[in-house]
Order: structure tokens, then C-alpha cells, then sequence
């Protein structure tokens, strides 16, 4: 039997846990409403939920892990908007069965997260509710009129991707396997499921080199590569021997497989690629890959010098059918 | 048997119902994140959750009233800092169940209550889970320095609440009851539980007039109350027979009821009460009663000349015990 905090009690104990006022925070957790400082560029802002037995299985990932997750996850938007992150607020539903402690853990991940990416958490809510969901909105700066959006992709740009890609869908099916990590690969991969990196400061080294497009891939290249082609209205043709996989990831895991957390750009050159790469490769020790190039329309794929129809297939938490 | 939309249709779907590009709004829903043009002021953020089966019950409320009250709840934090809404983002967690119909209608009352309160609905998640779950995030601005913390409060403040208190305690009775509304009166506590109003504009005069702290009463008078004397470090004294109840609530509809979401405000002498409540009788026809005052310490409640300390009960959606 454990004591059961009270709302206040809760909140007090997480205010603990929390940024607290950090430079341009005015008002911070515990009141109506958090205030910061007037942003110096325009605010971007982004929300996304992660819902117990559909985005992550109490089971499987840690407290802490799902915390730094949740948090990681939205960064990851901003980074593909080329944005810096400011702020995030977190609504968090529980069941009665959770420990407080158990939550107490789960803001620990969020503010390791958030002091990873200068990121202040300065506010939220906390519900009962049948299962655990963790819905976090990050807000960031950009320089006017610098974000990249998925739409600006031209014929003739050159789609690169950062990192290398399958290793969250590869250190997933380890996890579902439940057999305990033997290797540095083993932990690597789960490493990579449990806590995807956001590539932040790829996504401005990207929009520095006078990327036309960008995305960050959570639903698998093929599904997302799709999503940025439609919004761009322009095709793509992939070559699929030059897709970086992660040691360890099958083909599958880096077309198909989610959560990977990479960004996926197009640039307008090859002198644009090579000034990518370089600042990339330099500055975080990240791989930056071409791996086709934007087409009028259609989305193909190119295997073996055969090109045929790449089916926008992927991870899709609404399902079909 | 429906069809079932996948995400990106249902998602494609909800965006005609969204608000699209409006003044300030440099990238609108679709993207990995919107961005907002810089914003004038400071920047004023708040979220909240609502769940069914603890906030609302899917029997009793309709789809579009339950937008229109996730958005309106969230905005009253902001009109309890004195700041004027700018953009909203939602997460929504739905049952397989939930018909693609009924979560068009939610949008289209969460877009009802955004054109209300001029507010942007710029993006957001959708995920499956086990039972209907709302957060919404919103962002707003004042001026730097003019936010109304819970925390300015001095001893000798008057303690003033704007319109009248209970009614939507009263109403969530009436709909419990399941009778069909029979009277005006019904109608109008029935209205106050499903579509509570946000004081933007009361919260902006209550600021103007000097407001030594200020919050929305969400979890009842007696609560709140505590809260906003914790927060200013002082006590508070009320005129029980000064609190003005709702036609049709009962005193503890008035004290204890949530989800009034009417402001309560500390102003520093009779004058900046008049002026608060001229402003405010005049633009909205909203009333401004003063209930009691400030104190060093303490929370007490005066009924018939005597005074007996305030139990700060109210709701909590976090139950004790």
C-alpha cells in the first residue's frame, strides 16, 4: 500500500523535478499560465501525444526512458522546421495504479531531455485516466521567414537523409523479444528506440545550406518521404542501395520502420550537399546521405537499376481498414 | 459498419474544418510544427486535458460542446493572466469506436470557441487509446510585465469574482438527472456546464484597474482561493453572503462547484474596484462583486457575523486518499 499524493501534493513534489525559471522564463510552473520572454524570432510550435499500448508498453520502457522520449520526440519537429527550442508544456494522464513514484521518474527523462536541448518545461496538467498518455507541446524560435516546411521541394533537388535509419524498429523487435542486451550492438539498438536523438543543430546546418524541404522521419522513409513530396506537389525517385541503414536494421526497418527520428531534406545542389555533410559531419559526427532526388511527379524507387513504385507504406498509429 | 479514414485522411478531413492561415499565422496545420509571426509581447502559455469518464461523460455531452468547452477551459487560463489569446495546438486520443463523424464535430466546436476568443487552431496529434482524452495547448501575449500572477497578493487587497458562481455545478446536476430541460433557467445552468465562458476581456480590465494577482476558479471558490493565498504567501477573509450565486446554485454549488471558470482577483482599494467593475458592467454586462479581503494569514469564511476557517475542498481530479 502506498500513500496516494493529491493533486497539489503531485504537482508540488514534479515542481521539484521541473526547469523552474531559467533565462527568458517569467512566470514558470504553478500558475494559470507560464509567461517567456518575447521570442527574438518567430514561434514555432508542435504537439504530440504518446499513448500507452499504442506508442510504448508500460512493460518495456522505463519511467525515465519514456519521459526523455516524449520530450525528444517533439524536439525533433522543431529540428525540422530548423527551429531552436524554448519551451514545453506536458498534460499527462494517469491511472490510479501509478506510482507516484513512477511519475516522479517520468518527469526525471523530461527534464534530462529538456536540459539536452536547452529546453524549459514550464508548465501542464495531470488527469486520471484508463491508461498512461504523456502529450507534450514544445514551442522554439526561428529567424523570420527561415523555417523549412515540407513544401518547398523542387524537380532536381537532391533528397539526403541524416544518420542512419531502421535501428528504433530493429531495437523494438529486441525489446518485444525479451531477451536481455548481450552486445554493444544489442544495447545500441535499444538505445535507439528508447531514446531517439532530435537532430537539432542538423536541422540548422541543413537550412544553412539552403535545404528546400525538410521533415523529421517518425513514420518510416517511404510513408514520409510520400507526405514531403505531396506537400511540395513534386515526385521523388529513390535509390535504395544508397539508404544508410543502421548496423543491425534490415531493409524493412529503414524504409518501413518508425520512429527513427532522422531528417529527411532536400537540397538544391550537390555544392549545397557537400556543405551539409561537412558542417554535419564536423560539428556532431553525423552521416549526411544522398539517397535520390525530387522528380516532377510519381514516387519510385530504384533497386538494382530497375525503377518501380514505392508504396507510401508505414507505421500509421490511426491503422487502416 | 463505417469506413474508417486513415490518419492522414481523417487528419486531411479535420483540416477544412481548421483555421487555416490567418493574420500572424506563417505556417498553419500539416507541417512537423506552425509557426506564428513574432509576437508582440511576452509570450503566455497554458494546457489542459480533459478525459472522459473524470472531466466529461460521453453520454452527456455532445461532441461539439466538448470542443468548444476544451478550447474555452484553456483560454480562461489565459484571460487569468490578462492576455490575449493567439494560437492553439490539440492532441486527441480516440477509441477505435469513435466515429470520424463525431471527431469532425469536435473540430468543429473547438473551431467555434478559436473564432470566439480569436484564437488560431494551428496543429496538433491524433493517436488511438483506450477512452477520448483532449489536451489542448494554448499560446497568447501581453504586454512585458503585465501578466497577473496568483502570486501579488497584499493584505488589504479586496477579493472581487466576476459574474456569479455555482452554475455549473448546478447544471452538471441537472444533466445527471437526464430530465429534458424544461425552463430558461435549465437551459442556462445546462449552457454553463457545456459551454463555459472564458473573462478575456474582464481579465484584460481587471489588469488595467491594478490586480494584485488574479486566477480562473476551475476547482471551486474555496479551493482556488487557498490556492491564490498559498501563491501570495498571505491569507484571506470572505463575506459568505457576499458571494454571488448563479440562479438556481446552491452555496456549495458556489463555494465547492467547479468549472465556473469565472476570475477571481485581489485589487488594492475601493477605487480600482469601482473603476474594475464600471469597465466591466459597461463592455461585457458582466457583474463584479467584492466577497471579502485579504489577510495576513489564514483562511476564513464569515457567515452571520462569525468567522470559521475555509476549508479549502473543491475539486480534485486527482482524489485524495
Amino acid at each position: 500500500m502506498h500513500m496516494r499524493a493529491s493533486e497539489d501534493e503531485l504537482i508540488a513534489a514534479i515542481g521539484k523535478v521541473l526547469s523552474g525559471a531559467g533565462p527568458g522564463v517569467v512566470v514558470g510552473p504553478g500558475d494559470d499560465a507560464a509567461v517567456l520572454a518575447r521570442p527574438s524570432g518567430e514561434l514555432v510550435i508542435s504537439a504530440d501525444v504518446l499513448v500507452e499500448g499504442v506508442h510504448f508498453d508500460l512493460a518495456l520502457t522505463s519511467a525515465r526512458d519514456l519521459g526523455y522520449k516524449a520530450i525528444a520526440v517533439n524536439v525533433s519537429d522543431l529540428a525540422a522546421m530548423a527551429a531552436s527550442p524554448r519551451a514545453a508544456v506536458v498534460t499527462l494522464v494517469l491511472p490510479t495504479s501509478t506510482e507516484d513514484a513512477w511519475v516522479i521518474e517520468l518527469y526525471g527523462g523530461m527534464r534530462e531531455a529538456c536540459d539536452e536541448y536547452a529546453l524549459w518545461l514550464v508548465g501542464g496538467d495531470l488527469s486520471r485516466g484508463p491508461a498512461v498518455s504523456v502529450s507534450v507541446t514544445v514551442t522554439g524560435e526561428v529567424a523570420p521567414g527561415r523555417a523549412i516546411t515540407r513544401a518547398g521541394a523542387r524537380p532536381g533537388d537532391i533528397l539526403v537523409v541524416t544518420g542512419r535509419l531502421g535501428a528504433s524498429a530493429a531495437g523494438l523487435r529486441l525489446a518485444l523479444d525479451g531477451r536481455a542486451p548481450s552486445t554493444a550492438l544489442d544495447r545500441a539498438l535499444l538505445r535507439a528506440h528508447f531514446r531517439p536523438v532530435a537532430r537539432v543543430g542538423e536541422g540548422g546546418a541543413l537550412a544553412a545550406a539552403g535545404a528546400t524541404a525538410m521533415m523529421d522521419i517518425s513514420d518510416g522513409l517511404a510513408l514520409d518521404l510520400s507526405r514531403l513530396c505531396a506537400a511540395s506537389g513534386v515526385g521523388a525517385r529513390l535509390t535504395v542501395s544508397d539508404v544508410p541503414l543502421a548496423d543491425g536494421a534490415t531493409l524493412d526497418d529503414g524504409l518501413r520502420g518508425g520512429e527513427d527520428y532522422e531528417l529527411l531534406a532536400s537540397l538544391p545542389d550537390l555544392g549545397s550537399v557537400h556543405a551539409a555533410r561537412a558542417a554535419i559531419a564536423d560539428t556532431f559526427g553525423v552521416p549526411l546521405t544522398a539517397i535520390g532526388e525530387i522528380t516532377p511527379d510519381g514516387l519510385t524507387a530504384v533497386t538494382d537499376g530497375r525503377e518501380a513504385t514505392l508504396e507510401a507504406k508505414g507505421w500509421d498509429h490511426f491503422g487502416g481498414a
